[in-house]
């Protein structure tokens, strides 16, 4: 079998997809969410970490790797899986969402888009054969085109504009990659087209035809979780499943709270990423079950655990398991029952960098345990 | 055996001792290295992590855990050991030490120290009794008494008078811990006196005489690395040596760069704490051996990781080893046996937390395998 998509099964209750993700660094069951190691490290967590959390893949960002390290040492080791040791598979962005959220001085022409770093103000120009450039020289396993980013409010004439040039971008990126994928660090690559078109039904729907005749190896959703409701994410998704090839898989773009990403499986999605689990860990903000249905939007809940009700609380984070044979995560999640939710509160409070790397843990866990439910709701024909 | 030290081989080429602690919770091959867990966390690290690097005990701060969690978090969790689930033993300090480096506007008078938090500024009392309480509500295997550390710059009469006063606290001190210590989270705790005096040698002998007419389970020399030449400490070591119980466990307070140790170890010292390694860690100085010859002090280098010279090396972080029965720290040195100078390099650049806790490994277990080889050292003889 070469790399791509095996649907093992579709549900019969929802649009929900059971399969088989093969990529060059391995297997991954679908479908699957990524957590994000932006610059080469999931934030807090090493590459063994998430071995033994059992995550299947990670999300890298293109903008920041290309700025720190850049390309030449990149290069220099081989790839990114190789500087982070990472053996699993990994997918970079296009580097253009964070041209358009991140950098300074930015100027958008059908080249590419130019742009000062927002580290250091030097000036760059990302280009679609750039992007494919550098994510060659990252060695991923899924490559994503140079894209714009349309946000929800831009008129409907910028929108068509910048949807038509997003095509042409599709376009020569596909060309560039596999032109350069033989002597690229990863010549089992596959390339991922992405659909724009803000909450316009039409225009995305439109743009999705193009992109199925250009061909990719599987099609992104981009331009939504940027602000718009729920409900179109959800509308879109519904228009977009009769058009995109049932075979590829499909990939949702961006950050997704745990029943939207049910919902989003639901309308036939494969892939998420989402930085909110990492990011909220941080924060001190820790999801946790409720109740064993997913198709209820409450079966999970979120915790402060700065609140001063968890200064004395002596539960363990996490439920201890007893290691069975292929269970990855035992020791993790082993590791993480040694702690009580008062000494998270405790080590929050006083800002001890280990209090941000258990939380960080705990909800990485928790997005991964909920795909797994996921999963296994789909195939037992309730999801 | 009840708890103390057992002496198993004196050096004939030093005042080297080699030997066993026996406390509460269990074993420490001395002499020994304690690493800081300031707030109940050596920073960015586990207790797990220090476990699996083969620490075998800890030292926290009393101050700071008076503050935070405070006293009735700790009773409630029955002491720092479950707080944190470390189950080897810990030290903790008197608090003396930061309310006279730490906390705002104190006061010293014969009854103890007043001073305000640095935290939010609230007013609090520590007396000899007090630091005895809060220890003993930690469970501390090694109890410090309350002293006053004086800087070497004091006037003789200043002095004096705080090295009598000091006395004075250890008597107390000793009075309050033998009548609560069977209600105490930790009835096997030893309670250690503090010698002081600056670089003063017949104020420190006069004062390590009147220490031992009260009687302690060890002894501490406190009040040496805050700035004084090394060669002072050293000489101090030497005056003491003769002075100081044979039988006891002698404690050097404070920072000490690696050669320091080894001098003072040649010195009868039994026991060290230092924040060098985990305080430069943080700031990408690595420590690294260059020769086995611990008799000449270049036997170490530091590195900073920093440096751009660093960008490309692929050697890794430390050398992997084949695990072999009773040796702990294997799987915590083959995961840092992932990770190379560059991707460390690359995490320090981009402030990537991962690079901290990676350097604190590093930095840590330097300190630990120094102290197995000057125990190795004395047991052949070269040290």
């Amino acid at each position: 079998m070469s790399n791509g998509l095996n649907i093992q099964k579709t549900s019969s209750v929802s649009s929900a997809r059971r399969g088989v993700l093969k990529t060059a660094h391995g297997e991954i069951q679908t479908p699957f969410f990524m957590p994000i190691a932006t610059k080469g490290a999931v934030k807090t967590l090493s590459s063994l970490d998430m071995e033994k959390l059992g995550a299947e893949i990670l999300l890298s960002n293109t903008y920041h790797l290309y700025l720190k390290p850049g390309i030449d040492v990149i290069r220099a080791f081989g790839g990114l899986h190789k500087l982070m040791d990472w053996h699993g598979p990994i997918l970079t962005d296009s580097g253009g969402y964070q041209v358009f959220s991140l950098a300074e001085r930015r100027k958008i022409t059908e080249e590419g888009a130019e742009f000062a770093s927002h580290i250091d103000g030097s000036k760059h120009m990302l280009t679609p054969e750039k992007s494919m450039e550098i994510q060659q020289a990252l060695g991923s396993d899924i490559v994503m085109v140079l894209d714009e980013c349309t946000p929800p409010h831009y008129d409907q004439e910028t929108l068509n504009t910048s949807v038509d040039r997003t095509v042409r971008w599709a376009q020569r990126s596909k060309e560039h990659f596999e032109q350069n994928l033989g002597s690229s660090n990863n010549p089992g690559a596959m390339l991922f087209g992405i659909n724009q078109g803000a909450t316009n039904v039409d225009l995305r729907i439109k743009h999705a035809n193009d992109l199925k005749q250009i061909g990719f190896d599987g099609y992104a959703i981009g331009g939504l979780s940027v602000g718009e409701p729920f409900e179109d994410s959800c509308r879109v998704l519904d228009a977009l499943h009769p058009v995109l090839p049932a075979d590829k898989p499909r990939y949702f773009m961006g950050g997704a709270k745990p029943h939207e990403i049910v919902a989003y499986v639901q309308r036939g999605i494969d892939m998420m990423d989402c930085v909110l689990p990492s990011r909220n860990a941080r924060h001190g903000l820790l999801y946790r079950f409720v109740h064993d249905d997913l198709t209820k939007p409450d079966f999970y809940e979120t915790i402060h655990i700065t609140n001063a009700k968890f200064a004395n609380d002596q539960t363990p984070l996490v439920t201890p398991v007893i290691p069975s044979e292929g269970e990855e995560s035992a020791e993790q999640i082993n590791e993480l029952s040694r702690y009580t939710y008062g000494y998270l509160h405790h080590l929050f409070d006083v800002q001890e960098m280990l209090g941000y790397r258990l939380a960080t843990l705990i909800n990485i866990k928790f997005y991964l345990e909920l795909m797994a439910r996921i999963r296994k709701g789909i195939e037992e024909g309730v999801l």
